[in-house]
């Protein structure tokens, strides 16, 4: 695989996933790309940009589509100022499923987009972050959603794009020793979905970040 | 079905599908979407914009996302001022299987973000004017398409929208006929690819158009 386009939130997963491709796949030209969608936690996008050179990615778009802010007004803790954020303790077994944090099709806007840019650079594989949250969950993020997608794009005539997710079925604490073992400075990632100016500690990529360290007996750096 | 979202292009095909929702399947609520992706043809959102109010659709949004022709640059006849829109006369048969004129991954997108629009209102229906072209085509626009897409949707644990395309197997002289019958305003729909003051007459959708009309013995109101 010569190129690829990653989908680069700045948060861990995605920011291991960009490493994982450069390191172990061995993938020459990087092609990340990050989104502003109106998200509570654009702090991210600045960990994006760091992670991107820390890659040396070829390009590094950042997308301004906060258009969809209004459209899906009402819809989402992530982008809606009249929701907040809850904490992870606070959600019961049917938000786990489907919380309020989910924002309505954002991720196949995101992988459409991520597929449109990977073929007008003739590029066929586009990276995806997914993984198994073990608390909480979205449907985008199922390996079932990939394949379905996939079984959508491989019909293009053109130029089949692969939604290549090699971490739905991992959880994050097995992202993070991966991520570990190459070396990403996890200093230089946010998850923080509150985005506040320090990490929240409660909501539920906070606890579950730091559940994967504590259970790897590392310290956060981004701490 | 109380409420759906109609993808409008302000092209014949769309202008058709957005009355026939609201006359034949009363749909009450209509929320109609139109893109503005840098297409030479924009001249087709003022004709959006006209079919929106005599449709009395409740919304009415045209979407910026022009940002697409910087990702895709180099890749469509249609976004691209480097690259000429053919004449559908001068296309080989595997042009006509693959014209340059697709945009890539340009539906998926708009569906998506449809799909996000209409979950956000609460509304399980996103309608979508492809069509069989005669003469060319598009992967995105095939019954195939949708209905992969649709098993990616149905996953959707909050709202699993479906893409309703009733037009997939119809030609354009098939949609003309309905549209004549429910009294379709054809001067305020706009086809022809180059966008230039008047109909070149000669690019594909141009001769497509012309050859609907041509089919049924009616004067096309736009000429």
């Amino acid at each position: 695989m010569k190129s690829a386009v990653v989908l680069l939130s700045g948060g861990m997963d995605s920011a291991t996933l960009l490493h994982y491709v450069k390191q172990r796949l061995k993938v020459r030209s990087l092609f990340a790309l990050s989104f502003s969608y109106g998200q509570k936690h654009s702090r991210e996008l600045a960990m994006a940009k760091r992670q991107a050179t820390a890659a040396e990615a070829s390009e590094h778009s950042i997308v301004d589509i906060r258009f969809i802010r209004n459209l899906i007004a009402g819809s989402s803790a992530l982008t809606d100022d009249a929701i907040a954020v809850p904490d992870l303790a606070s959600l019961s077994p049917a938000e786990r499923k489907q919380p309020s944090t989910y924002v309505p099709h954002r991720n196949l806007v995101l992988l459409g987009i991520a597929a449109a840019y990977a073929e007008a650079h003739g590029c066929a594989d586009v990276f995806y972050g997914a993984h198994t949250q073990d608390a909480y969950g979205y449907w985008d993020c199922t390996q079932e959603f990939v394949d379905n997608l996939n079984t959508v794009l491989a019909l293009n005539r053109r130029l089949p794009v692969v939604i290549r997710a090699p971490f739905t079925e991992m959880s994050k604490t097995e992202i993070l020793r991966i991520g570990l073992r190459l070396d990403v400075n996890y200093a230089n990632t946010w998850s923080c979905y509150r985005g506040g100016r320090k990490p929240c500690g409660s909501c539920p990529t906070c606890v579950e970040r730091a559940t994967a360290f504590q259970t790897l007996g590392v310290k956060d750096p981004a701490r």
